[in-house]
């Protein structure tokens, strides 16, 4: 089943063959100049100030692009497309951001076509929990996988999912692969989409400085790193890895918890699927090692068609950068579609 | 997205290419013969036997498909190949039954091939709730639609899954849409599978005999139909639904549970595959008018990223006869592949 042929040896070709990656987040913005090899040649990041406006974004996206379409000039480079990775609902046909949760001022507008008329190259939008796996499928831990599920652990969880080798798109809805939107919990905690259990309100930077919240008034919690880190007003994802690693126990069981989640929602798609390969990404996956076992026993006790021994759950590899490859990809094959 | 084409206006050609499809269950063996536009134009049933083992299964499956052979001569037709519709895990390489928990004594028994041997004509095997589908695809409900999710409701709950108007099989790891074991309650009831909380534990004709029986041990239900049945060692999903047609409170109940559960998987598979198509079949599945309404506000409840008014969750056209024309649609695409 594992159809797809790995990249051939990268030629010269592939190398002059170059494309404009770019990841907006919240808060910051990256854009890269990458190769068709998916080799970052430069990378640039400034902030989004999306309190400023939509068009005060574009103008800061703009300013960026040019940027690197200058400096790949001065390689005697010329960038065909650019892809734009974008956290929320997107609208390929009108090019547009429907919603996102951490752009509120991007509603409805029309990023993509109007970035297209400032910088003159053709541009492509993808939500970019899909940018990231079409970076890991490129040039990451999931390159020559056919079948395989992506999930994003930041502030909430994304998904991807690609089959025979191809990103999957549903019936064209505007969202396929809402794993994070996958109830693991019926009646459990609500989550920002207005359910309640879903894999999110467990598997996320939000679930998890909630749980610490929750343990610190519900007692269960009361001195120790954690009421600390909450004293002083301090919780964060990050922080509570870092507890963890220090050896903080009601740390860790919050990561624990969060791979129990993992472990039913991949024990799912897995049988849903007859599929057995996953890649976890994004900032909160750096606590894998916290929550991975957990992961791995909830995966084995929810499944009874797979071997759990034959599914494969790892990291992505390309880190931070996932997202930026995945969007100059997409670039690469929409330009050439 | 909805691409694939109607069939073609029904020619003379298509009545003449005629198929054998075979349904086999624990109890019963259906077969017929079915012309190439979905039609069955005879049809026998008689008892498996399956006590008797394997091999005596095998003279009672030979000797059906020879009648219908016979008769199909008698009309001047041959049919090309036979379809076999098996409840259970199938190799197709070996043309065998893996395991099936209806026929135990098939366990690894190269039923395909030994039936070729003793026919003459191509044999091929599928899981009945593939079957099923591929006879709502092709002649039922789910003609002309692309992407849909198919849920037998029987004894257990059999599942399959078409994308891009194919019967997706996944990583071919012998099991795919096993949407019967995907979890809908972590540590919910026990599974026949060795899980607890699977959609079969609640959505079955064995989930709501169960609760049936926990109802009247545990005292909520002490008198009336349920407990006269029981009483009588009556308890059947069809007795059941009778109580549930008479008005019977306790029986109804059982119904609405099962509705809940299959509201919260199809919420799942919708969401994490961006579709809106499901179609419902299995002997259980008569129970629609008990069990569809908790189904559509379970699912409206559990699904964020979809409008639940765009959902459509229907019952199968094709009956009792759809694993039929299925098993003869396998035939029909596998000899001509």
């Amino acid at each position: 089943m594992f159809t797809i042929p790995l990249p051939a040896a990268v030629d010269e070709n592939m190398r002059q063959n170059v494309f404009i990656g770019v990841d907006i987040g919240g808060t910051n913005l990256r854009a890269a100049l990458v190769d068709g090899s998916g080799t970052i040649l430069e990378s640039i990041r400034t902030q989004i100030r999306i309190d400023l406006g939509a068009r005060a974004a574009l103008d800061r996206l703009a300013a960026q692009c040019l940027i690197l379409i200058r400096s790949a000039r001065s390689r005697g480079l010329a960038p065909r497309a650019v892809g734009l990775g974008v956290a929320g609902k997107i609208d390929k046909l009108s090019h547009s951001v429907v919603f996102s949760p951490n752009l509120p001022a991007m509603r409805n507008y029309p990023l993509g076509s109007e970035l297209h008329t400032r910088i003159g190259i053709p541009v492509f939008m993808e939500n970019d929990a899909n940018c990231f796996g079409l970076g890991e499928s490129f040039a990451g831990a999931a390159r020559g996988i056919a079948n395989w599920v992506g999930i994003t652990l930041g502030t909430g969880a994304g998904g991807c999912l690609f089959l025979d080798g191809r990103l999957w798109e549903g019936d064209g809805l505007g969202f396929s692969a809402e794993i994070g939107h996958m109830i693991v919990l019926p009646g459990g905690p609500p989550c920002p989409c207005g359910c309640r259990g879903c894999l999110e309100a467990f598997a996320s930077a939000t679930a998890v400085v909630r749980g610490a919240r929750e343990c610190i008034e519900q007692g269960i919690v009361r001195e120790g790193p954690l009421a600390d880190l909450a004293r002083n007003g301090q919780l964060s994802a990050e922080a509570i890895h870092a507890c963890a690693r220090r050896g903080d126990a009601a740390s860790v069981s919050l990561f624990e918890k969060m791979g129990w989640a993992l472990g039913i929602a991949l024990a799912n798609v897995f049988s849903i699927l007859g599929i057995r390969h996953a890649v976890l990404g994004g900032g909160v996956s750096a606590a894998w090692d916290f929550f991975s076992g957990s992961l791995h026993s909830s995966l084995s006790g929810n499944v009874s068609m797979l071997d759990p021994d034959l599914a494969v759950v790892t990291r992505g590899i390309l880190g931070d950068n996932a997202a930026l490859v995945g969007a100059a990809r997409l670039a690469s094959i929409m330009v050439d579609s």
